[in-house]
This record gives C-alpha cells, structure tokens and sequence, in this order.
C-alpha cells in the first residue's frame, strides 16, 4: 500500500476550505474554530463487526463510519466541523479499499460541510478499520447533556426504531439539523443519540440525570424494517433493542413540548424528521425504567448482528 | 468486553480538567481551546504492525499510541490540548488489555497535561488496535509546516538516530518542549517529526518545499543502539533509513541558526536534546536530495520490522 500516493490523491480532490488553515498532508492539519469551546468525539468501526465488506462496498462502510460521528455530533445539538480518518487496510487490495472508503466519508462530508482534515493509512494482514474523530462547533445555548433530564420532561424519539441491520445502518441521515432547530427553538434538557438501542441509550440519560422514566409501549414507533426480521417478537421489542437506529432520543419540559408539538412540521423528512413522544421522567425509583402497567422494561431486546 | 464499566472506570481516574467543559462519557466531550485555531490529528497503531504485543505490555503500546501523535503536534511546534482513544479489543483477554493501554496514554497524558477526552472501545476476533486523536493549540507565531525551508536555509535534527527498534519507538520523549523553545526563540522556517526515516521524511519537506538538500553524511548522529542491528550496514544507513526516530528534523536561516548553536545548552537532556546540524537546503536541482560528493540520498535504508 503506498500511503503517500494515496494521500497526495486525497489532498488533490480536497477544494480550500473555509475552517482549515492547514490542509492535510502536513504533521497535523490547523484549523479555525467558531468560540473558545469544540466537540470532540471518535468511532472506531471494524469489518465484520459493524459492516460486512463481503456484502457492502465499501462506499458505504466510509460512511458509516463519518455518520456515527455525525450523529455523536448531532446528540450534543452541535455542528459538525471537520474530520481525521485513520485506516487499517487489508494488505490485498487495500488502495481500491482506501479509495472506496474515502469517497465514502467525502461524498457525506460534503453534504454537511466537514472538513477531512487528515489522517493515517497504514497496512497488515487483518480485516480493515476505519477510525473518524471528529470537531464540532457547541450550540450557541450549550451543548445538550444527558445529564439533563428532570422529572416532569416528556420523552421524544425522531424517526421510526428497529431493524436497522437490515439497511438503514448505513444510509441513515445524521439528525444534526433536528438536533439544532429543536435545542434553539425549544430548549432541550437531555440528548443521546440511539446506538445500542432505546432501552440501553435511555438508561445512560436516566443514569446520567438520576432520574427514573415510565415508557408507553404502544406508542414506541417502530420501523417497517422490523418485520424483515423473522424472529417471532412484536415489534417493540425490536424498537427497544435492535440497536443502532442513529435517531435522537431527548427530553424536555411539557411546556416546551407542547409548543414544539404545535410547531413541528407533520410531514415526516430529513430536516424534520417525525417525533413521537414516548413517555416521561420521573422521580428516581427502585426500577428506572417501566412501562405504564408497572412492568420493568426489559435491558436488551435482539441483539444487533453487527455489534 | 463490557464497554460502560469500562468507560465509567476511565472516568472515575479522570480529574477534573480546566480544558474539559464536558468530560468522557457524553455522546462528545467538550473542550475550551486557546485562540480560534486547532491542530488536529490521528495515529492508527496495531498489534504485530507498531508493536508486538507478545513481546511487550500492553502499557507500552498505549504509551507509543499517544506518544507518536505527541510528536505530530510537536512537528508543527504547537502544544498538545486533549485526545480521543478508540481500541478494537480482542474478545479474550480484551478488559485486561484496555485498563494496560489505557494506564500506558493516562500516564503520558498526565506528563504533558493533555486530557483523555473519552473514546471508544470495541471487541472483535481479531489483534488489538489503537487510534489516538489528538488536539493542540497552534505557536503564537504560527505553525511551523513541512512547506517553508528556503534555500540557504541549514538543516538540523535532535537527538540520535537509527536502531530504535531495539526500544525507543516505545519509550521517546515526544519533542514538544525543544520544538516550541526552538520556534519561539529562533523563528523556524520547516520542520516534520522524523517517522519514516531521516531520507524519506526529509523529502517530504524538499517535496512541499519546492527546494533541494545537500547532506553531510558523516555530520549524521547515528545512534548507538544501530550497533544492535547486524545487518553490515553502515550507521549512517540506518541514521537515513531506520525509521521510527520520532525526532525532529527542521531548517531556519544561518543568522537563526548562529544564534541557535550560541544558546543552546550543550549538555543533552529531555527539554535541550543534542541538535546537530546535518546539511544545507538548496535550490530545486535535478536529484533533490545528495550528499556532499554528489551522490544521491538512497531513498530508503533498512525498513523498520514493525511497519
């Protein structure tokens, strides 16, 4: 695998950009930061365990990889800035990889303005890694915690949950433009964003907030998706535990939830995706989380295949 | 591999940081920078390719994991702020391994006051992987890039060089403090950290450069570990080719580099390495890279065994 050649192809596709002072191919890459505050997060994503390269091209492996990051991004209410994305190449093929991959992650990083401010390619023996870190600029109200839920918020999902494995893992949209109208526009106390799946992401808020949550079941909206999955469970439970979703679950006071409720878009899209309330915060309890009937929610519903 | 105990182990060693606005275990950490600029940057490290984790423990290979992305960050002169770490875990032994590599970075980190910022840990079937990003604060006067040297420029580089496969790309002294003295009092024009080897690094700042380079060969500090490597070679053909040095090797004009050799300290230590200078830039000639007699630079020497 020749690095530098690859690099040099990298750099010569990359247009001057605004944010960056000092463009890839230098020790480090410099660049200009809105504030005095940056996001700062990572995902680390591996053949065979978050995506099957015998399966998918690899396009589509690169952007997995930025998308989590951008949904890390997302979860905070902040704006994605720029990128450093690292490979482990297999030695076979490895520069049609390496070029798959990063068309990948610079076809999404275009859609939403991020830099790819540099990285490292390297080759072995075993499967390929793909490594983003990623910048982001903080909402101007403050980044959204999860630490933030109080009793009395209501709880919100966006999107549809459940049977992702079956396609919407790679392609789904990043929710950065709801993350950011929804904290401006209404003030969000609490954010995560729904990796491992709701009943785990909820407990990180309820853990995070020390706060407890009752879930209405029926009103969980799972995703057609679900029924691709020949496992005999109602799709709850697939809502609940398939994981890897990459939609938002956040909470905010009835106030300001019913004002959001009046002014959201009804029509489902990717800047306004739909939002379902879920159920509510409650003071912390012996069981965090239960359904209405008292029931305690269960840890983990099917595990997703890809993690 | 259970991922939050060890995420929430990772915080408890954690102290509370200046830099760190939200610490690890968010969806993204935040962090106040200095001025409006970063530098950023990313290391991909693997068992059996950087390191042999049969040979070494796994606090060694957190440490270098850190450590080569310290000397990104001290290649452009600037000061390193926080980093993110992502492990792919083998799934036997895996807990084991992220708290040694984990001790192996929060140990440098704390030696350069640099924050873990959070991360993300993985396990799979296959050899442990390291990614380390990293954040710095650019110089006051600027970051030194590959692209400035000038001919008539002289060439310089710290420390010793060759043979470090017999130990020092695990335990170097990144050369943050020496780069950021140097470009404070002495104004440098170029500078890279010496990775690949003294012959091909060199070439990238001649490549950027738009310049050439006549070197003293028998000027180069070859370093006493070379002798360990019985390969018949000469040390300066491991001095130009072994690779992995992780020192520095810069150019500034004769004036600066007079008032250089008058003020820095003879004796050799951490923060005031032995500099020693190896050469000249020149105008763009035909064959970029010769020794005094006219012989061209062998591109490589001997390939270090872990790359």
């Amino acid at each position: 695998m020749a690095e530098f050649s690859f690099i040099e192809e990298l750099r010569a596709r990359l247009t001057a950009s605004s944010a960056l002072t000092i463009p890839p191919g230098d020790d480090a890459a410099e660049l200009r930061v809105s504030g005095d505050r940056v996001l700062f997060a990572a995902d680390m994503l591996m053949d065979g365990v978050h995506f099957e390269l015998a399966r998918i091209p690899p396009e589509l492996a690169g952007r997995k990889a930025l998308a989590v990051n951008l949904s890390d991004v997302a979860a905070m209410a902040g704006t994605p800035t720029a990128c450093v994305v690292s490979l482990a190449l297999p030695r076979d093929g490895g520069l049609a990889l390496a070029r798959g991959v990063s068309a990948g992650i610079e076809a999404l990083a275009r859609e939403w303005d991020v830099d790819v401010a540099g990285g490292d390619t390297n080759s072995w023996q075993g499967p390929l890694v793909i490594n983003v870190a990623i910048l982001g600029a903080p909402h101007a109200r403050g980044s959204v915690r999860r630490s933030g839920a109080k009793a009395g918020d209501l709880i919100y999902v966006t999107g549809r949950l459940g049977g992702s494995i079956h396609g919407r893992h790679l392609t789904f949209t990043p929710r950065i433009d709801a993350a950011r109208a929804l904290h401006t526009r209404f003030g969000l106390h609490a954010m995560i964003d729904l990796s491992d799946g709701l009943a785990g992401d909820l407990r990180h808020i309820l853990a995070e907030s020390g706060v407890g949550a009752v879930l209405d079941r029926d009103a969980l909206p799972v995703h057609d998706d679900t029924r691709k999955t020949a496992s005999g469970a109602p799709g709850w439970q697939h809502a609940l535990g398939d994981g890897e979703d990459f939609e938002l679950c956040f909470t905010l006071p009835p106030a300001a939830a019913a004002a959001m409720e009046r002014a959201w878009p009804a029509a489902d899209s990717a800047a306004f995706p739909r939002l379902t309330r879920i159920g509510e915060i409650t003071a912390k309890a012996a069981h965090p989380l239960t359904f209405r009937d008292g029931s305690v929610v269960p840890a983990a519903g099917y595990a997703h295949a890809f993690r």
